[in-house]
């Protein structure tokens, strides 16, 4: 289980509301263990819920397609399924079923689907109760006349929109997601590293970025995001890695993330082939100077703001005065921003076991962009690294 | 460009409309080459727009988050970019900039963003010369409040959704999109001879997958599914591939699908280690019947349904009279699922230059899966392969 029962209940108790719908691929599975191949696939498009009753927080319904029962199997223990829709499935005669495959003929053939989507979380809501209460149903992900046809089937049923509830709910993460996070970073780290590990004169971005993503599915993880530039060309970050090859001096910067275990990653790096030169080595202790800064300020009890104006601090006073940010870092979870923002204006106070990445990069266009980005676990003192490799500007030979 | 532009502006004028809005990830690419990353991460969430005058298709105009704006310049010749909100980049003294960065400088600094994407939005109409007219805008991407504020902004502008007219547009696809679609599906087709050539016995599906994801990082591709197991397993073809191992007469089964310059594949093949057996063979007769059938039916002219039905004929008179559908294939292009599905009741007529696939699966709880999938450009007489390996049941020895 990931949820973070204690939260949510208090949350729900805040709000009034007795049952939460999740709708969108994150928070269901968040709640459930479903990791949705139609929300993955057709995020728009596709309908996938889980609906979780206030007093019964480890039994969620998941309403999803037959098409998707088979990977309905890994949900955690005690959820209960609600199909709809028609995918076909046949039964071999004469030959004796495993659990899972009795499990999945029960749902798929045995039992009728419902007709669609709407028709699955009526009978999820009837399930749980929850038909003359009040819910709290993340509005991001919902059919947009779907709450309607539920008010209209259920005069009694109350909808208050949920998708700030979901966040406020999992800023603050279990020691489950805690383990997972930490691996996620760690094995981007070590995807950094293996391509760090091909770095020489003319080896390409491509090259770079190709060694990065094996080490990624040696590993069992996904690319989610791979800036990965050399030299100047690092001004144009998210540009896809091109046929720009490494000399002398030259920097390599790195901004990844990957999913593990259902959880993402967020790492930032910059590494130099030989001498940088001084301007280099200054802004390098200037980024780094206002991570620094940063990381220390985020404590629990210090507001999202506070971590920014002391990164930006940071900036001033290690050696880029001029340099300018609108956040420097936000949450992590299995979405790869949760709140808090860490922005001015955000006054979210920070909470033991929140993860939050703190990032200072600098872009220049010209010479490029430079820059450190690490994920950690609040607590009352210093930060809980998740990451683990060197924070330093790294010059390789 | 990719726009079939003859189609989009037939079907722009059949539905009174002077101007285009894309919204998502697939559409703003189609019409402008942008490829946003911002869409990519947070579908639900960011907001990236392409709008396209009737009478100037080949120049739309983007708006965009100026944090994307390095992205920007891989965007067709022509496309001009509004950006909005917040983000710092510095310009480096001293050093002569490359027209890239010149580019990049003038967007991005000189220019003061947009506050909003709907400021964007409202500043690309006024360019466009649409404030007044009739646009159609794709419903699916639009964050909710915005049409209503659009319309309280410009009192004689018209909004029709349009998402379903993108889906019509997009059906027959241009050469360039047919060369991009066989490159996408010949990239994973060699991925899939790539795994099949270490499956051995003892040889797991993880193993299997990730040789399998390796040969596409090679290609530069990027995943976007893959069904991959192995004997009775391959019931639950979506459950991503674990520890089960190969044994002899054991069936491994692809259903995979990756993004090549944009472009989706959606491939499925059998194949078997050592003799699978008598039922095996004939089952697979069945669904090769059933898509060869399904094949001949996909000409110019044919109805989708007419298409499921001789597929399905096929599967009765092929040794599966009891196999079931709700469809036995789709059209492919950017989205992995395009119009029309093949399915009852779909009656669009099929034209020339629709990319569809035919697929004919065959899911049996207790044995397993079966079946084979194809994409082909729709002619006026036989189907133009854009696969090219064995459709066959390949015996591995």
């Amino acid at each position: 289980m990931l949820l973070n029962v204690e939260r949510a209940m208090r949350t729900m108790d805040e709000n009034g509301l007795d049952g939460l719908v999740a709708t969108t691929l994150a928070n269901v599975y968040y709640v459930s263990g479903l990791w949705s191949l139609s929300l993955t696939m057709f995020p728009l498009d596709s309908q996938v819920y889980a609906v979780v009753p206030r007093d019964e927080l480890s039994k969620p319904i998941v309403v999803l397609p037959t098409g998707d029962l088979d990977t309905a199997l890994a949900c955690f223990p005690g959820v209960r399924l609600i199909n709809f829709g028609t995918f076909y499935r046949e039964v071999a005669e004469g030959i004796e079923l495993t659990p899972d495959e009795t499990r999945l003929k029960e749902l798929s053939i045995d039992r009728r689907p419902r007709a669609d989507a709407l028709d699955g979380l009526v009978a999820a809501l009837e399930e749980a109760g929850l038909t003359g209460k009040t819910i709290g149903l993340d509005e991001k992900g919902i059919a947009p006349s779907y709450p309607a046809e539920l008010t209209k089937r259920f005069p009694r049923l109350k909808i208050q929109p949920a998708a700030s509830i979901f966040r406020h709910i999992k800023m603050v993460k279990t020691a489950e997601e805690i383990r997972r996070l930490r691996s996620a970073a760690q094995v981007t780290e070590s995807a950094i590293l293996e391509a760090v590990g091909v770095a020489k004169e003319g080896v390409s971005e491509a090259e770079l970025g190709k060694v990065f993503q094996r080490a990624l599915v040696d590993q069992g993880a996904e690319l989610i995001f791979m800036a990965l530039r050399i030299g100047r060309f690092t001004a144009f970050g998210q540009v896809p890695p091109g046929e720009t090859r490494l000399n002398k001096g030259d920097r390599i910067w790195f901004d990844c993330g990957c999913r593990y275990m259902g959880y993402s990653s967020d790492v930032m790096r910059t590494f130099v082939l030989g001498d940088p030169g001084a301007r280099a080595r200054r802004f390098y202790s200037g980024v780094l100077e206002a991570q620094e800064r940063g990381l220390q300020a985020a404590k629990a009890g210090a507001r999202a703001e506070d971590v920014f104006h002391a990164a930006m601090q940071g900036f001033r006073e290690g050696g880029i005065p001029h340099a300018k940010r609108h956040h420097v870092g936000h949450g992590v979870g299995i979405d790869l921003y949760d709140p808090p923002l860490l922005a001015p204006g955000v006054d979210t106070v920070l909470e033991e076991g929140m993860v939050l990445n703190v990032e200072t990069p600098y872009y220049e266009i010209g010479t490029g962009a430079l820059g450190v980005e690490d994920t950690f676990v609040v607590t009352q003192g210093h930060p809980e690294f998740l990451t683990s490799i060197s924070r330093e500007l790294v010059i390789l030979e």
